[in-house]
């Protein structure tokens, strides 16, 4: 993605300069963001779903750039688990991000694209932009906080920081902090977009060429981690793919994609280079490897929930090993130890992390059980 | 590594052209090759013992680039449990690599570097190659081969192919097959490598400039592989590097190293490029794509088997998440169904993959048990 394109979606622009954990401020902060239902006149019906590293506001209508439905759309919507007929849903693009929010490749003051000039952003950051938002809406209050993957660490960075913004916190596929196997994934990912000789110090705006081959081996190396291995073997085991002429495939002693995972792979690093910029994914990586709850509130997680009166729900899945069950465990311990009421429930699905998109009934159930 | 160096290693050419699985034929394929101890006069003291895929023939033996000690100078030498004063040990650089045997950095016969129109290969004609090297010193019969990850693949290859061969087979920390999973993280390795715009379709040699930084990246990818989320977590955690003026780090808000585990992914990246060839990576990361024993033998992986006589024994560890205990349980269930005398054995160790490198006491005496 070398130039942002004006997209359509809603935004505004926050009245106060948003205070980062940098010590830096960010003026004139734009928040893009969609909503689907209506507000109760009591303003006591919303639910916050922030989105994770390569998410966006479009959670249940199309994707302006893509064209495909939006990403949790099985989710959310009438009569869903997250009913809009009952519920006013709030998605803002996370601050950092490149889909209308400030981020470094939205324009700073200068009319310049920020670049790396935009300051290192936190979730906490993120929470207090998205926090700032519900303010502008008028809302006090949400019925419930729903997020999975980094969608759940800003869940969770909203509980502890905001404790009396939301009655319900429920954290999906998640951690309280990023593991050092975590950061090393990520760490991967900004080295091959940062090897990138289009990536030029991050000024490639403009230019007509993006660091996207670096973007997609990064989209490729994270997307290994996204899917159980059993999956993986599931959808494509060692099957060859078929020629162009449409006879069998097979092993063309060749560098091209003999395999259907590594064309399925290459596919899925190709396409997100059209809807995502490069530098996004270092400032969000960077500010999920920062995640660090127990650390930000004296090391002790439970301190993290000291202040909370909200309901919690946490919910892990047996194959997902990015974020596996043993994460979701120490916050149930960390929430118990606060006197915080939380339930657990370990799901079985066959995709990894990734379930938490994917068709899973049994989180529907959960899901819609919890915001009763 | 731009150009390749002359370097201090016995090397010889094969007598014979070798035929390869592609079809095409390699004449004059030198071998490099390293032997430690004495051949007895019956010549029935030989143990074989092929490397995995970044490691080369200097076994026990000095790395004439880096310096450091011999992969494996704790498991081979006098007294040790592959004991050089009994055996006598050969190691060779296997054919794709960069040590001194035919590769993409050797020069072909018109005295230009084959780069890539050097033919892609498979585990088994590695095999073959070692195969030829035996005969050409003599040896009819290994006292037994011995090899850990790709140097298991070889192991196992042998064994299936030259059943006569070695009456011994000790495969460790391997797989009869690449999984979906494993093909993936070496598809981002290739494609980090050839979207470096140094890698100039393979033809780089003498250019000054090598792939480095998207070797580096393909490096880093495959290292989280081969520890364990516990190892690195033991090792790492979160914990933050010092500042260069000796101060206790932390957040520096910005993209250089904050975390030690970051520092070290990327020296490890970096320091690879010094010893090991682009190309070579990917030619040898297509030959264990490529490999499925299996389905070399009809498709019944104990059919692959069938003719052997040797003794087999079978090493996991448990912490090993690239080639999982599960995939050694299934190769034993196949030497079990050929009625091959097989011992099977998962270690526990908490170094992931890397464990069979590393200082595992009880690997140390499965291998001196099995070679008594």
């Amino acid at each position: 993605m070398a130039t942002p394109r004006p997209l359509p979606t809603t935004s505004l622009q926050l009245p106060d300069p948003l205070p980062l954990d940098s010590g830096q401020v960010l003026d004139g902060v734009t928040m893009a963001y969609e909503t689907y239902g209506t507000l109760a006149s009591d303003r006591r019906n919303a639910i916050l779903v922030p989105h994770a590293l390569t998410g966006d506001q479009h959670l249940a209508s199309e994707h302006p750039i893509t064209g495909k439905p939006g990403w949790w759309v099985r989710m959310v919507g009438p009569g869903k688990p997250i009913d809009t007929d009952r519920f006013f849903v709030i998605c803002a693009n996370v601050i950092g991000s490149c889909m209308g929010s400030s981020g470094p490749a939205a324009l700073d003051s200068d009319g310049r694209p920020w670049a790396m000039r935009f300051p290192v952003i936190t979730i906490r950051d993120m929470v207090r932009a998205q926090v700032a938002l519900l303010d502008v809406l008028g809302i006090e209050r949400l019925h419930a906080v729903v997020g999975g993957s980094m969608g759940g660490m800003q869940t969770l960075s909203l509980a502890a920081n905001f404790p009396d913004r939301a009655d319900r916190v429920l954290a999906i596929a998640t951690t309280a902090r990023h593991s050092a196997q975590n950061i090393a994934f990520h760490e991967v990912g900004r080295q091959a977009i940062m090897a990138d000789p289009n990536w030029q110090a991050g000024d490639y705006y403009g230019t007509g060429a993006a660091p996207d081959k670096g973007l997609s081996v990064a989209r490729m190396a994270a997307h290994i981690t996204y899917l159980s291995e059993a999956g993986l073997t599931g959808k494509f085991g060692r099957r060859f793919q078929d020629r162009p002429d449409g006879t069998a495939g097979g092993r063309s002693f060749g560098f091209d994609a003999d395999f259907q995972v590594e064309s399925y792979l290459r596919h899925q690093g190709l396409a997100f280079t059209d809807r995502f910029d490069a530098n996004s994914y270092l400032y969000i990586t960077r500010a999920m490897d920062y995640f660090d709850l127990a650390e930000e509130h004296g090391g002790r997680l439970a301190d993290a929930f000291a202040g909370t009166r909200a309901r919690f729900c946490v919910v892990s899945f047996d194959t997902d090993w990015l974020y596996p069950t043993s994460e979701s465990r120490s916050l149930v311990q960390a929430l118990n130890a606060a006197a915080a009421p939380v339930s657990f429930v370990e799901l079985s699905a066959p995709y990894g992390h990734d379930s938490f998109l994917l068709d899973v009934p049994a989180l529907d159930r959960v899901v819609k059980g919890f915001l009763e």
